[in-house]
Order: structure tokens, then C-alpha cells, then sequence
């Protein structure tokens, strides 16, 4: 009979990096099943649910090689309560497995192995290293922006796609719901296959952050593209995601070239100040009213039910005086994804976008956010 | 126009003991209210679901006085997101009220005061003092075996009845959801008005424990009984909760007499076992078998899609082979109610309910949990 030996803490640590993918909601059995698959010195399990998979190699005392299908949701609550030992591990027939642990047995209803999907192979594309750093802070600070309605398929992904500026290369990531844009350009982050853009669907990177956080001992990722893939490899960890087909919006068209509103703000003063007002906005439109006179900005919000809230905050701001509308989650959404206390918003009228940028402009981090106005 | 001032933590102190229970789903608008109240140096804060009310006392500087009723939830979130400072409060027409704290000012609708419902007050009943440990300890050890079945009214509550043993006093508290039954008596604590057994409803219960919780500054709490109410005094607060009217079963016809096997078990080692082997009970009867030999009990547990799961537990016992199926989650909860590791499982055979006591039968606090068995 094969049979492998695993350390309790080892296995939970692979186990927990795919609860977040296999065992989702799925109509195929066998996609709530993890994959493990033991030989040489290394288990490897893998989860999909076809769309972003997660492939993780553990170190692991491989008796006689073998493979196998089992429940990712009972696996991991078994061994999670099994105390800090060694864990064995035996393939038995009809695919079940039997673990043993100190005084502890189990037998687990398995399925046919073979019949687990297999991730995708990448092709010839070679990978490319970015730090995983850089990585981590570009979806943070774009993800938020993308689309979570299912029926908005291609705005449902983060567009990554290779740009320069004055001979200088870029990576640059931008995610839109239509109502707002989020867009940030790094440096150096040279990747080739997105030279005309790929769309990374957002729940696969949102996915990928999660197992960024888990890893934080890995300072450096591989990335690589091909036609249909993004592969993303991590210390022992493989991730893939399905990309998503379609058109992105032609987005430098909708960022505003004429906003000659220029005005100053704290970043953190400006957010409590939203977060107080949008007490009583509705919790539907989500609107305040921002009204610019010379160096005050006054916030104000209506509830029908329950009243309204004003507020004044000191900015810098020498324009005329003007009124327009916003969802206040967007801009706290979007002042949350900069670094600098000093932001500087860009306005033209109500009708026409705002811009937030960070003040400081000779950063490497290209960075700006966009949210559509709206009446109040 | 009357109004007062308050220090943002202490007024947000105390809405926060009451998002418990006032704005809990309502088809009363009035109950998603709190009633405000500001005399002399305080202001009374009421929420009331008219089962549960929580009345506290507040430091204020009140310069007229005053009362107002607004959105419990709406007035908690505008005061979490202020800073912390002094804020004014003004009552305006048309029971608005007019709150401002440094640069903000929100006018928050409210509705009649005098409409909002008064907790009843209490009758010429002495109040009795209880160390609030003691009150907390025993309702932690009973209200999780309470039902939260509402077609099962009588059995949504703790019984609180005053007992005499060898002319002794003690306070009771037992509670029951037909399947378990949970019992502690604490010597000393004599209260009027308990002698025939009252019903307190296992949420009024629960959210006294949570006041409790937040105020573990308080040593002793006063309790009092009527006809219709039990109220609690902690510091400056009063809850207020209604009696369940109807009979509480004859639970002392419940306890075993006869449950000669008798077990020595270390709670701490039979409650990670429980852990592990109900993996893989079913979700439903979350069964488990016990087999007992000479000083081993070997627990199991079969589930229909994942497959099954053993272990053995060193106990001390010296009687017949018997095997005996539990719910797996009563024992858990039942055996996590005892502060001792040492305890004593006294069985009769698996027709017969089971009884958990602690192995210590000189503590002053007697306590015993009761089980049904279940077929497996």
C-alpha cells in the first residue's frame, strides 16, 4: 500500500492556503476535492475551481508514491484538530485514504484521482521576477476599483498591460466599474506576453494577496503569460488564473484631460470627515455634496429617514466656488490606496470626473483614481 | 431650547450597551429607538425590545432639561466616527435633534418621546446583592442548554429557583432544551421572591451577561424579582427583562438515580478527542458512539459521504463493557461548563440518560449536566 508521512503543522499550512479555493460553492463533485499527489520527499496538493487553481509543494516522507482525491473541507478540519504530531498517511481501495495520527484513525471517502482536473501548463513564455512587494501593493491599489457584478464580466478583472513614458517601461495595472478608475504604473516591471493588455479576473488576484499574506517570508515572485493563463509562482507555490476575454474600456480616454480645479488635501483629515458625514448619507446612492469655496470645503449629506450632517475641512483651494456629488465609499475607497497624506483632487464641474492624485508627483508610482460625479 | 452636553466616550459607552437590544428587527419603528432623557447632571439612555430593556445613566452637563427619542443604530454610528471631544446636544421641533462636535453638526430626526414605551417599574420587592461573578459564572454554566426553539417557549429560559439542602440555602438556575439539561446551585445567594421558580428568557439573560461583560469594573449587581420582571442593577445601569409565564418541567424527575457505572475522565483530553472524531459525525444528530472497557473509551463516528473516525481515551472505570451514543456538541458544551479537568461521567446503559459531574464533590457549587443517549 503507499503511503507518505507528513508533519501535522506542514500539512495544515498547504491545507489552508487552498480553502479559499477548492470547496467553493461548484456543481462538480470533485472540485470541493483537493488533488495530493506524493513522491520523492514532497507532497503536492492542488485546488481549482477551474478558474484560478493552487498548486502547493510540501516537504513530506514518501514511502511509496501515490495520489489521491478527498475532501479539502474535511481534510482540513480533521487535521486542524489533530495534535502537533506526525501524520500518516496510506491509500487504501475504492480511493479512500486512512490517517493516522497518535491515537487518533480516520478513513476518508476519496475519489478517482485521475478524474481531478489538471491546472494548465505554461508554454515556452519565459517568467519574469518582480518583487512580491510591488505586486501586493499594485492590486491593493486597484482591485477595490473593479467591477464585483457578474453580469459586467470584463470589468470584473484588473487590466495588466506593459506601458512607456519617455523610453522608460512600465508596468501598469488599471480596474474600472464604470463608475470609477483606479490606475497605477511601476517602474521597471518589465513582463513580456502584456504588450496589448491581459484582464487578471479580480477574485484570482484577490486569491493571489491572500496567499502573498500567508508567504511574507518570499521576497520575490515569477510571473508569466500566455494566450488564455496567468501563471504566478511563489517560493512552492503555483498559482493560475484563467484570464478574462473581452475588450477592457479604452480608459485613457476617460481620464480627464481638462480638470483646471486644482485643491489640497489631507488625506486622513478629508477621510474621517467623510466618514462622519456619510453617517447620513442613504445607503443606497451613498452621495455627499463637496462644496469648494477659497480654502474650506464643506461636506454635507441628506438622509431622508434619518436627517443630515454638514461638515467644514480646511484644504488648499484658490478657484471659484463650486458644488459636486460623490459616492462616498469611492472616495474613501480611493484615498485609502495612497501612500501620501497629501492628496491633490482635480475637478472641472459636477458633470465632469474627479481625479485624485498623491501631491508629491516625482514618485516612480504613477498613481491615480478617478470617480464619476453624481447628483445630490 | 433645551440642551446638554456629554464627553463623546461616555456617550458612546453607553449606546453601545444598548445596540443589543434597541434596533433589533422590529415592525414597531419606535423599539429601533432610544429614549434620551437629561436631568440634573445625567442623561438616561432606555432601550427596550419589550421583553428586554436596559436603562444607564450617563454623565452630562445638562443646561435644561429634556428627552428626545432617536435611531439607536443611526445616533452609534455618527458618535463612533467623531473625535473624541465634547459633544452638544439640542432639542429642536418636531423632536429633531440638533448634535455638534467640533466642526460637524448633524440634525437627526426622532420621534415623540412620550410615545416610547417605559420599562416597568419595580414593586416594593427588596433587592438582594450577588457577587456579579457568581451571577455570570452561573449563567454561563446553565444558558447554553436552554432551547432556542421558539415553538418550545417554557424551554427558552433559565429557571431561577431558590433551594434548601440540609438548611442550606442556595440559588438555582437550571435550564433545559429537552434533549440536555444543565444545573448549578450556589450556596448563600438568597433572593425573595424565587422560592416557587422563575422563568428568565435565555436572550434577556445572555445580553445581562454581555452588559456584565462590559463592565467588569462592578463587583456586586442587585437583583429583585416580581410577579412579571426580574431586574438587575450593575453600577448605573438597570435591565429590566420579562418573566416566561408557563410551567418549567419537573427536572428533578430527569436526574438519573441509578447511573451506577461510573467514569473518571480529564475534561481537557475527552474534549479534544470529541473534537477530532466529530469530523466526522453527520451535521445533523452530530452522533458519536462511546465504547467502554476496562479503563479505555473508545469513541467513533460514521458519516455517510465522508466516512468514519476512532479514538481511544485513557479513562478510569472498572465496570462492564456498555457502548453508549451522544451528541457530540452536548458533551462538548456540557463538559466545557465545568472549571475542573477532573470529571465524573455516571452512566446506566444506552437507554438512559447520562450525568457529567465535576470529580471535586466538596465545591460549594454543585453542578451536573445531563444528556439523553441516542441511537448511532
Amino acid at each position: 500500500m503507499t503511503y507518505f508521512e507528513i508533519d501535522k503543522k506542514e500539512l495544515l499550512k498547504g491545507l489552508g492556503l487552498m480553502q479559499g479555493i477548492a470547496g467553493r460553492k461548484t456543481t462538480l463533485p470533485i472540485l470541493s476535492h483537493i488533488f495530493m499527489e506524493w513522491k520523492k520527499n514532497s507532497l503536492f496538493l492542488t485546488g481549482t475551481d477551474l478558474e484560478t487553481g493552487v498548486q502547493e509543494e510540501l516537504n513530506a516522507t514518501v514511502h511509496e508514491e501515490g495520489k489521491a482525491s478527498v475532501s479539502s473541507k474535511k481534510l482540513y478540519e480533521i487535521v486542524r484538530e489533530l495534535q502537533d504530531e506526525v501524520i500518516h498517511i496510506q491509500k487504501r481501495e475504492n480511493h479512500w485514504i486512512h490517517l493516522k495520527s497518535g491515537k487518533s484513525v480516520f478513513n476518508l471517502a476519496g475519489l478517482d484521482p485521475d478524474e481531478y482536473p489538471s491546472l494548465p501548463a505554461w508554454q515556452q513564455t519565459p517568467f519574469s521576477t518582480v518583487p512580491t512587494r510591488v505586486m501586493k501593493e499594485m492590486i491593493e491599489k486597484t482591485a477595490f476599483a473593479a467591477s464585483n457584478e457578474e453580469s459586467r464580466y470584463h470589468l470584473n478583472g484588473i487590466l495588466f498591460i506593459a506601458h512607456k513614458i519617455g523610453g522608460k517601461e512600465f508596468l501598469r495595472m488599471v480596474a474600472t466599474d464604470g463608475h470609477r478608475l483606479s490606475l497605477i504604473d511601476r517602474e521597471g516591471q518589465v513582463i513580456p506576453g502584456i504588450e496589448k493588455g491581459v484582464i487578471v479576473p479580480k477574485k484570482g488576484v484577490i486569491e493571489i494577496k491572500r496567499i502573498m499574506g500567508d508567504k511574507d517570508e518570499e521576497e520575490e515572485m515569477e510571473i508569466s503569460f500566455d494566450n488564455t493563463h496567468a501563471f504566478f509562482k511563489m517560493g512552492k507555490s503555483l498559482m493560475v488564473v484563467r484570464l478574462i476575454e473581452g475588450e477592457f474600456p479604452e480608459y485613457e480616454q476617460v481620464i480627464p484631460k481638462n480638470n483646471d480645479k486644482k485643491v489640497n488635501i489631507k488625506k486622513e483629515t478629508l477621510h474621517r470627515s467623510l466618514r462622519r458625514v456619510s453617517t447620513m448619507a442613504s445607503e443606497r446612492a451613498e452621495g455627499i455634496k463637496l462644496s469648494l469655496k477659497k480654502n474650506i470645503m464643506e461636506l454635507s449629506s441628506f438622509h431622508h429617514d434619518f436627517g443630515d450632517a454638514k461638515e467644514e475641512v480646511d484644504i488648499h483651494y484658490d478657484g471659484p466656488s463650486i458644488e459636486i456629488g460623490f459616492n462616498a465609499r469611492y472616495l474613501i475607497e480611493a484615498l485609502q490606496s495612497f501612500d501620501d497624506d497629501g492628496i491633490l483632487m482635480e475637478l472641472r464641474d459636477d458633470g465632469n470626473p474627479g481625479i485624485l492624485r498623491s501631491e508629491t508627483t516625482s514618485t516612480p508610482s504613477h498613481q491615480l483614481s478617478i470617480i464619476m460625479p453624481m447628483k445630490i
